[in-house]
């Protein structure tokens, strides 16, 4: 067993049978994220790879632009959850107070930092042209997804995000969608040969409005999610200059936005 | 077409054409939540059964205890979204105050409003002790929610929550799942005969801890969950007194907590 799997005790009932039954599930915790000893945000997350997930938040919320702007300092295991404790420069922790006096001055919190309508909509940077690709690189992708999720295949209800870029396919996973792509994006900045403008995310969820506002933030060019899109998304990844793919499922897919970079076979 | 679904044009791609297709995909828009003019928090949230939501949002998040203790007050559509005005006691307002006045001196913004760690694992209330549940029923409910779900029929990727009491169930749709229950809850306040403690809830998604959470803060005392479990959504349902049911599918299901409850066929 690790930080991610849990085993426990079920009771299975079936029309025939009631049978105790050995059941491993995976393993939700809230997990801080403090930026130079101030807390910013809490997350329901799998505490796994953890390095990857506070530098890919950092990221994929804009707090730092570069991954050489931000270091993780300390991972505090608590008996309630794990603090990330991340230091970034001056200038980006003044910029996040400013974001955060500003949320504060409507009084509240909400939705991860973020308070007011506006401020729900961050804008959305466009991303550099992305490398067209081709729809069978995309199945091939989603098969091999399919086949990287050892969390999922132990316990199930487990999302995952990939980033496929040249013959790899980097994926992480985490009990939640956006957690998966901020770990992912995370681990994207310490391959040196992964290029976000080159490659695509595949992502076994829907693709929402987060999704696909974290993915642009990172520079992920392509977007593919198994299942449906909302309007927002869509919308979202019309203006950022993403190609947006979704029910990316068999040997069929739809494309939402700016399809001219998906090549048929 | 309505608030909930959007058309939109696809590209669609298979292995043998290129077609273009006419789809419809769920509405995704930041809904604000305000008490007596201060905004507590923002959601990502389908903008239909926005009375549900407005009353369920405040009953699950323990804001106000009764529906008598809460008014909506107006409900503002702007460009970037909706802005749902409630008016609650000022005992219960002082309450709100209080608790973001120990969360901003913490400073900062996280889990839908919650801060630290020890913030974002609330209490949880323990549930009245629920009417016993047959097997049976539980299958008779999730066919019955399948065919309940007029959104995503039509757009895929919508989430449901359904209560099962007596002859009835009462279901939700929406874009996030604990939207969904929300909206739920809300309706069931205004049903007189659905009592809490008499039925169970059935959900599309996997159970998390806020579902849970939500749920027994509800008075819901069985939850039943089509995917898997969380850890953590175990442990808090074990300490809430509710009878957890997961990978709810075809003709067996698994019972995590409080399995006295499940009857057999």
């Amino acid at each position: 067993m690790n930080d991610a799997l849990q085993p426990v005790q079920a009771l299975r009932l079936s029309e025939d049978a009631r049978t105790a039954h050995d059941d491993r599930v995976i393993v939700e915790a809230p997990v801080a994220l403090l930026y130079n000893g101030e807390s910013f945000a809490v997350m329901m997350a799998t505490p796994e790879s953890l390095e990857d997930f506070a530098l890919g938040f950092a990221l994929s919320e804009g707090i730092v632009t570069t991954p050489a702007e931000f270091r993780l300092v300390d991972t505090v295991r608590h008996d309630d959850g794990v603090a990330l404790h991340a230091a970034i420069p001056q200038a980006r922790f003044d910029a996040l107070q400013e974001r955060r006096r500003g949320l504060e001055g409507r009084s509240g919190c909400g939705l991860c930092g973020v308070e007011s309508l506006q401020a729900a909509m961050r804008p959305v940077p466009r991303v550099a042209t992305p490398r067209p690709v081709a729809a069978a690189r995309i199945r091939d992708a989603l098969a091999a997804l399919s086949q990287s999720q050892p969390l999922n295949a132990r316990s199930g209800g487990v999302h995952a995000a990939g980033f496929a870029y040249g013959a790899e396919l980097l994926v992480r996973e985490d009990v939640g969608r956006h957690n998966a792509l901020d770990k992912l994006i995370g681990a994207m900045a310490g391959q040196p040969a992964c290029d976000p403008s080159q490659g695509f995310l595949v992502i076994t969820s829907r693709a929402s409005y987060e999704i696909v506002h974290k993915a642009a933030t990172a520079g992920i060019g392509v977007v593919v999610a198994i299942s449906a899109p909302t309007d927002l998304a869509i919308r979202t990844a019309d203006v950022a200059g993403v190609t947006l793919v979704a029910f990316a499922r068999g040997d069929s897919l739809n494309v939402y936005t700016h399809s001219d970079r998906l090549l048929p076979d």
